[in-house]
């Protein structure tokens, strides 16, 4: 049973997971700030994604494209003609409303008015700005909607300084931005909002084996993180879902508060970007097979996921309430890789002497993990915290350790705990957190 | 004596470091891509930032705010009133042309008219866009110039949900954007480009403190990772050049090709930030000293580094050109923890047998370290390619290594050459390269 969704948006706050954006001022609709919980948490999925697609494979390299590029990739994806919404107008009030969500298509939400609507007309989402000293015609230049065309433009200049050969991919994670007119659900949905895309180069007569790998990869991929199995479902998209460019689509869809909903789109793209950049650029992007001296475009298979929803729904899936002696534990199971702290030092007191040696124990295992040392409160609210934000390791320092120089280790799913002396307790946590 | 500007941008674009943005579709001035390599060294770059000022301190956490915010943060900060240049526009052929950067302040250097120039009007840097469905006046907002407001809104925020107590510090890094009228010398000056901020509040009376102890903590930092001392140097700024919050600032200056530039600025921000956004937001943003019983506006210590020029400032400061048997060989002296590839795995020949292992060794080394396990061309030719990546160790496998179980580790700086036995690789690489 998912989590209520009002739970896990009261805790984000409380805890300094995800603030909403510039809140000083009133907020900014559907925009959000990562606080330092939530920004440990994204840089660890995002890391983790790198390290699965990059760092561990022979046949992927990453590059880091612009977010303003030329109106002309635009042009040639298909996204200034045809990235559009449906949008009615209240000829009473003025508002705009997409069509598809209106709950009652002859009532105005905002003021009221029947049959108020003009007909529908299609608002393109991408953000507009001009670039150099004067706003005109010449000069209008958009945010990308997708990291995705920023590799495809890039095809022949990683292939060449890489030295590349079918089949190959080419990763980029990167913030992206769509004027939607309806955002919501949190950090779901949002008009400014991170990416982990990979496009992979495949011989055309391998796209149907390479979009099985890659679905079969990528579903793997939120399971071994930890993501509950029954949470998680592959959905293949309707022929009249298909993007115009898709010869096939699956989604890795979570179950989130409100239902299933997407995490990541794996979608079979054919030939379709780099034939298109090919036309509107005038450059061949063909690729030149040596062994069977021919020339073809190459097939791209693209595993899409949102970096900014996977680590919500990380945050969600990780949500746990126990009973223990009588009271409800809260605690955050994320995996040890995902956590954004992985170990609390915490002194049983305030006294001096256990501060002298809590603060050692802290800046020894600093080098290697993401610490925290917390004096404040009782030790029972500074478990309960490090519960609520996933630490898998607190380390305590009574007023044993002064005489036997050694602390205790506490499991955060457990609940056991281990007596370690201080000369064993960095490999006491490498055993069990690794170099995560 | 630095290298010449040419021979770095052409290394840059055949390597892999960094491509013209939209490049098959003719560029977008001053935009850039950045390709494998160059991704990789600037995640480094971005990862020792973060270790150093947020993994390894117990009294600074990492934040990750929203590049689109209220338009409210940019009037309490000055940037909507005085983010400008100063702008001439030629009245024969309309082009504009920043005042202070003319050689000839009465001849248009784009027509070559005379005394053509209108009066000199600021221009405003931010990009302006709208968000939502419909272009207004009520819903114009703007791409962040800096990071560091992102930080100052979220103060309390951060301050109440992580508990710090002063003096600490709030880090960030992320994508900027300035409508720049000159940008120019390959990346180091862009309209989108990347920032890592760090905000320190500390009490009023402990700014001049804190201030000097930045300023020697973060040239520090370039040193440790290894940019050589007579390339940097510290300079404070004239009173004249001092903006508007600053009560002192010092830039971090490296010598570029074209002379001395800035990498970081140090700035002694006082309270300028925190009170403005409490004057234009009505939220008390004063810090409560508990112990004294108190309430003030904490002053703030601004290291501000980009992220994208240091990247750069350690490309070119690593490239060498050394006399090795009378050829001229380029070695990127990149420190270990820099350097995109770690180790570079190479089988003598294409012969399968070594192939097969060489496959493994690099399969082996991988979840530890960047490895690039590299079939082509001669050996001779192999180790040119890591040495001007700035790779550290090339491990070869050769017809030997099928009899003696033992590879040929090839140093980067000394080319001093090893044979170590296969299972003692991943321990002598440790020592050497730790776990970066």
């Amino acid at each position: 049973m998912p989590i209520d969704f009002d739970t896990i948006v009261t805790l984000s706050k409380n805890r300094g997971f995800v603030f909403p954006s510039s809140e000083i001022y009133g907020g900014l609709r559907s925009a959000y700030d990562y606080g330092p919980l939530g920004t440990a948490l994204l840089r660890n999925v995002k890391a983790q994604w790198w390290r699965s697609m990059v760092q561990l494979r022979d046949d992927i390299v990453g590059i880091d494209s612009a977010v303003i590029q030329a109106p002309q990739v635009w042009e040639a994806s298909g996204h200034l003609a045809s990235f559009t919404d449906p949008l009615v107008e209240c000829r009473e009030c003025h508002n705009r409303f997409r069509v598809d969500k209106l709950d009652d298509p002859d009532q105005c939400p905002s003021c009221g008015s029947r049959d108020s609507f003009t007909e529908a007309r299609n608002f393109n989402l991408l953000f507009r700005t001009n670039m150099g000293p004067v706003e005109s015609s010449d000069n209008v230049v958009y945010l990308r909607p997708e990291t995705a065309q920023g590799i495809f433009i890039n095809f022949e200049n990683v292939r060449r300084t890489a030295r590349m050969k079918l089949p190959f991919g080419i990763a980029q994670i990167g913030k992206s931005f769509r004027n939607e007119i309806t955002p919501g659900q949190f950090v779901f949905r949002t008009r400014e909002f991170e990416q982990m895309e990979m496009e992979y180069f495949v011989a055309p007569d391998e796209g149907e084996t390479w979009f099985r790998y890659w679905i079969d990869e990528r579903e793997r991929w939120y399971r071994d993180l930890g993501m509950n199995p029954e949470h998680l479902r592959l959905r293949e998209h309707d022929p009249d879902e298909l993007s115009h460019y898709s010869a096939g689509t699956y989604d890795v869809e979570y179950l989130f508060p409100w239902g299933w909903d997407e995490l990541e789109g794996i979608a079979n793209r054919t030939d379709f970007d780099l034939k298109a950049h090919s036309e509107h650029s005038g450059k061949d992007l063909r690729y030149y097979d040596a062994e069977n001296d021919e020339r073809f475009f190459p097939h791209v298979i693209e595993p899409a996921a949102g970096a900014t929803r996977t680590t919500f729904a990380f945050l969600i899936d990780g949500y746990h309430e126990e009973e223990v002696r009588g009271e409800t534990r809260v605690v955050l199971q994320l995996d040890r890789r995902l956590a954004p702290i992985k170990v609390a030092v915490l002194p049983l007191s305030k006294k001096p002497e256990l501060i002298e040696v809590s603060t050692r124990v802290a800046d020894e295992l600093r080098p290697r993990w993401d610490v925290e040392h917390d004096v404040t409160q009782s030790i029972g609210r500074r478990y309960r915290r490090q519960d609520e934000i996933g630490t898998p390791y607190c380390v305590t320092v009574d007023f044993d350790t002064l005489e036997d120089q050694a602390v205790t280790v506490r499991d955060r799913d457990s609940m056991e705990q281990d007596r370690v002396s201080l000369d064993l307790l960095a490999g006491y946590l490498g055993e069990r957190l690794g170099s995560c």
